[in-house]
């Protein structure tokens, strides 16, 4: 299709779009933000509510605000908010953290659960392709359990996994390819072998329905300042399935997850539900920002989200088809709807420098070494001529170099 | 002295005090504060720079923020900005997660390092008075690296410590009794038992010396919203020695202490110097509000927060004996300037009803079950007329009460 069909088709799409409004509650400008899928769009309540948790919270109210205004509660009731969109019940999901020590309170409680019906499971299995620091918790997570690592990629899952798996980690997107991952048939067979999975969602949640709870997700962990657009290093989350909360023995036992926190007893004793992942005082601001963040979800439902998510990502491959020379990049993600999330990869031998020239053109995206351009679609926000003007000036800046 | 005599000194000690405009930095009301050792009062900057960190880093340069804004370098920036309050050179101290998780980190990190050296010492010694996040956390790091907790009261750890011992895990001071431990003397000890020593300087970090580098501690952590003011849940900060950094071996190696983090490789290969402290991604909010908060600190000498705390302290302890009915309430906190914090605890059996009253009255200190009144004195902040008329409250409030 010619530039202008596909211009035309864009100006469509929008009009048709219904989250097209959701665009108005995020700080945007004039360049085509495609870098979501690293850090969100600052949504625009977020500014006010955090001024008023400094000004007044803080300021004035200070140490009563650990009561009045909620803060000791926030790691699980912003849990609670996020749990709709990945498909969890209350009470499964508590925020703070990175996702790195997550990674570390999921897959150690992981291997004591295995290890309490079956003392001979003894590895860690661990997706080859992750994202690098949830293989190198993985590692430290092993070696203090006395287990094996055994990272394989995610395709060969089944091959591995037996008698000897304790834990299963695995990404539901790849972060590099953006190839989503067979949530459910994974799940499956790792519980076939009478393993648990610990499921990494940064990459998914707030662009697809994950199904948690529906599909008997173990435990499962991510951070919330990608498509959940929470603010620059906003605290991750832990999910527990409802039938593994009581089993859930953290090895990050901090005052917060007491069951008389200000008892302050000298014994640990773990409160009950997913609260035992809580470890040590939670980070207020950061946490609040999210808090404030999430009030972007108000109406939306994540199936519509992924609708247009898939339309996205389609239309750009699309207008990269038809603008960019054959042969001058490889569309790394798949092509069929089940096995991509909500980005595109293409790779490119001089992506970096392709990269830095996009974003003075106005194009932001991020490149990953070696070869990678990443382009992320958060559907709340980028729109379909923005997908078309993005190809546009990426077609133009390719052809402008030797590649 | 009478109530008359007692307010004229306070008068007078405030005409003197050289700190004194160091209060117009803070936002502060009509109540007498002294829950700073709970949750430092609002630094007046920190409002105006959050905003611009999210309106402009944040909602307008987005992702590029992690290099332009210098959030990618924070935790190691703001931890040099916290090195000279707590006696210690730059490059020791990064800032991130809670003070939960670096107890965490500093005390598995501390047995590897001895065992490295003698695989006998399996023991890790705990302060059995410790604020309780760190005996649960020293409970899961023995558990995880085969050791056996040893809790004693710190005034017995000489007697505990020897050829077993690996780690000793001390608070500076006592969260409950506000009682000053012996940095200098028990750090020597440990080392002459050929052992670390842990320091946790929650209660002591921004009110008083503390010496790190000169008294050769090994490793220390700490939270920044107390005397540092950092705001709710700021994050923490771990220090490492210099000469234990290259051998410093993380339990959580997260892509933040690589040496090449956006290598992404699929290999650990731990950072040089204290960055191996970090984890995950930081919480850019918090972080950079405790960064403004920090502001308050240039021009002051911790040596004339040391003295003025003493002093405030003193008048304390002198207001309430020359108010209070002989017999109402024990003193817990030591005399001996030695021993004595920034807090003044004292005790009495209907605490939780005095407390609630004391802070409907404006005078505002906590209650620590099952019978503690705790006042913190922040010598930023604070005055000598603050502490004689929250001793008058004081009095009049027990006078009220039969106790």
């Amino acid at each position: 299709m010619s530039e202008g069909a596909l211009a035309g088709q864009a100006a469509k799409l929008d009009a048709a779009d219904q989250l097209r409004g959701k665009r108005d509650e995020f700080v945007l400008d004039d360049s085509v933000y495609l870098d979501g899928n690293s850090l969100g769009a600052l949504p625009v309540g977020v500014q006010e509510k955090i001024a008023d948790v400094i000004s007044r919270q803080w300021g004035q109210l200070r140490i009563r605000s650990w009561d009045e205004s909620g803060w000791w509660t926030a790691p699980e009731r912003i849990g609670d908010r996020i749990a709709p969109l990945v498909g969890a019940g209350p009470g499964r999901i508590v925020v703070g953290d990175s996702t790195s020590v997550n990674v570390f309170k999921a897959l150690v409680a992981a291997v004591r659960i295995a290890r309490d019906t079956d003392a001979g499971r003894d590895e860690i299995v661990v997706d080859a392709t992750t994202f690098p620091t949830d293989g190198y918790i993985a590692e430290s997570a092993a070696r203090m359990t006395g287990c094996r690592l055994v990272p394989v990629a995610p395709g060969d899952v089944r091959d591995v996994i037996g008698p000897r798996t304790a834990v299963v980690l695995l990404n539901h997107a790849d972060y590099r390819t953006g190839r989503l991952h067979d949530l459910p048939g994974l799940t499956a067979a790792v519980h076939d072998a009478g393993a648990l999975v610990v499921w990494d969602l940064c990459h998914t949640a707030g662009a697809l329905p994950v199904g948690l709870d529906a599909h008997g997700v173990d435990l499962a962990v991510g951070c919330t300042y990608k498509y959940l657009n929470g603010g620059p290093g906003s605290p991750a989350y832990i999910y527990v399935r409802e039938e593994l909360q009581d089993r859930f023995d953290s090895p990050l036992p901090g005052w917060n997850s007491h069951a008389e926190p200000f008892g302050m007893r000298p014994r640990f004793e773990a409160a009950d539900g997913a609260v035992r992942g809580r470890v040590g005082t939670p980070d207020i601001l950061s946490m609040l920002a999210l808090d404030a963040a999430l009030d972007v979800w108000d109406g939306v439902s994540i199936e519509a989200v992924r609708a247009k998510s898939l339309a996205l990502t389609d239309f750009f491959v699309e207008c990269v088809g038809a603008y960019v020379p054959a042969g001058r990049v490889e569309v790394l993600t798949p092509a069929a709807h089940a096995e991509r999330g909500s980005q595109v990869a293409l790779r490119c031998q001089d992506a970096g420098d392709v990269m830095r020239r996009l974003v003075d053109q106005g194009v932001v995206g991020d490149f990953r070494a070696p070869d990678v351009l990443r382009f992320g679609f958060t559907p709340l926000y980028v729109g379909f001529a923005d997908v078309e003007r993005a190809a546009g000036v990426l077609a133009r800046t390719l052809g402008e170099s030797a590649g």
